[in-house]
């Protein structure tokens, strides 16, 4: 009462499959620091956590802040979460098994912290910030190391009862179909995913039809990342861009279910190989999407790739920890 | 002010591919009359709307009442319509095209007309009086004439920005399956409809593999109803009972698909044939959707009958009128 209220400070972090980033955000989303290390998936929860803790440190440091001056921390997580709970529910690409990562953030850094999905979270930065202002119902596809999925419906993450939901990646595409980390067969991931899209490009420079791949990049499915593929293509590798042309059609047959089950008027793709080959996807998931779509909604929809880049998840994921801390205190007051 | 205020009556109205019911309700939902006539889906629009105003006549007067006793209508429609201008648009099993049936009742009723697409009716009304109370998020499968969709999401229809959505009968579960209604190939509903499974019973009849079918019902596909099914079927025509297994079976992978993508808790199945032989869908349905949902939603949700039976649309319609028109004029008001 009387006293110049503290100024509010939040956390962004995306919890990627190869990946993890923390973001220092102030009260109105101007980004003041910011930390990136690998995820290195195979390792234990355990010291998963202890990396996660790490970074988010770096980033409060770089903005010269303090864990007291931590409003809040959203982060976004691949793969289903309880979100009531905090919890991250077997995720299909992390050697992790239900971590309770909400209670362990709010425990290291003592303040509120708001679990997600991270293609949610990316969904909802691009809902804020990005490319997806004004969208009714946008639905994000962000194809890596899975394929994960999010949706923002009328402005709030749409989800379970406690879990997050949109899981398109486990939408099955190819009845019979190679096994998927989910332990099903056939799923949109297991045949349209980075790794997928990897795995056939390899085949093919090792059966010589990918000679610059080939030369530069060669057959280890580990070293044929986003960038490599897009060069290979660059370079004339024709046989690469069928192969991720294969791959966005398989992605627009599972976006024309998200749209004839939810009418979204948004598809936002994302992701690494996403940003290095925008057009190449956007064109031929547009294309698939359209063509299968129900004739009511075949010109209700647009498929866009994602404005924010690689920190969507991050501000996304701070922005909706601030909504949801928001609303809680608020509640909590009235 | 003062006065007693003046009984408020709802129209409830089911627009089904084969028949129509019209059903009139007092202000808390007991039924007071109802009409029902054959829809005749290859007549013109003008025809079917003439139809619509008849029944809707006879269900009033029924009740006892006249049109100025209506405070509101709701009418649910197949396939998807435009909630906002309560346009039913092209719809795949009528040989209608974006007929404006809010516009032609308000004219004829002198009151507010709510259009809705009719499995999210009966999914509403399952969800407010019948056997999906209390749901986060109960999703709607009735395989009929084609296979309606819908969902009530946090006690709300689930909705595109204009349009209704939930589209299921037009997920795609067979690559170049059999050319659907809709223009497409290998929708659910091409083959897992009420239409589908009456062509392969017909079929299995000819080759002499259902002979109580062939006996009772014969091989035209027009006549090979609901009952007609289940009665082959208690008579020993087990080829029927694998017919009808099998598009339990692909409408259990679509429900997979909505599953994962939505986390809903309740899965209703409605309609005539599920009416006729709920045991037989339900049991394949639940087995083949936990067979293939992700491992975090195998244990979040059911498979149930619907507990209203063909009334749900009808009551559905008519609470949603309500709900939406008193959500209206609260606001007008406040």
């Amino acid at each position: 009462m009387g006293k110049t209220p503290t100024p509010r400070h939040w956390v962004g972090f995306d919890l990627g499959g190869t990946k993890m980033l923390a973001q220092v955000f102030t009260d109105d989303f101007k980004s003041l620091g910011r930390e990136r290390k690998k995820t290195r998936p195979q390792h234990a929860a355990a010291s998963g956590l202890a990396r996660i803790s790490e970074t988010i440190r770096g980033a409060i440091r770089e903005a010269g802040l303090t864990a007291e001056d931590i409003s809040g921390i959203g982060i976004g997580c691949p793969g289903p979460v309880d979100m009531d709970r905090g919890v991250l529910l077997s995720p299909p690409n992390l050697a992790w098994d239900t971590v309770d990562v909400g209670a362990a953030l709010t425990k290291e850094f003592g303040c509120p912290v708001a679990v997600m999905n991270d293609v949610d979270a990316g969904v909802y930065g691009e809902y804020r910030f990005g490319s997806a202002k004004d969208s009714f119902c946008a639905v994000g596809v962000f194809p890596g190391t899975g394929i994960g999925g999010g949706c923002v419906y009328r402005g709030e993450i749409l989800r379970g009862r406690s879990s997050s939901c949109m899981e398109i990646g486990h939408c099955h595409v190819v009845p019979n179909g190679p096994v998927c980390g989910c332990g099903q067969r056939g799923c949109l991931e297991s045949v349209a995913s980075r790794h997928a899209i990897a795995a056939a490009a390899a085949r093919a420079a090792l059966r010589g039809e990918a000679p610059h791949l080939l030369a530069e990049t060669g057959t280890d499915i580990a070293n044929i990342r986003s960038g490599a593929l897009a060069e290979a293509i660059a370079h004339g590798d024709t046989v690469v861009a069928d192969i991720v042309r294969e791959a966005a059609r398989l992605i627009g047959i599972a976006v024309s279910t998200v749209v004839n089950m939810l009418a979204a008027d948004t598809i936002i793709l994302g992701g690494g190989l996403v940003e290095a080959m925008p057009e190449l996807f956007t064109t031929n998931v547009d294309r698939a999407a359209r063509k299968r779509v129900m004739p009511a909604y075949r010109d209700a929809f647009q498929v866009i790739a994602a404005a924010l880049g690689d920190d969507a998840a991050a501000i996304g994921a701070a922005a909706w920890a601030r909504h949801v801390i928001h609303e809680k205190s608020s509640k909590g007051s009235g």
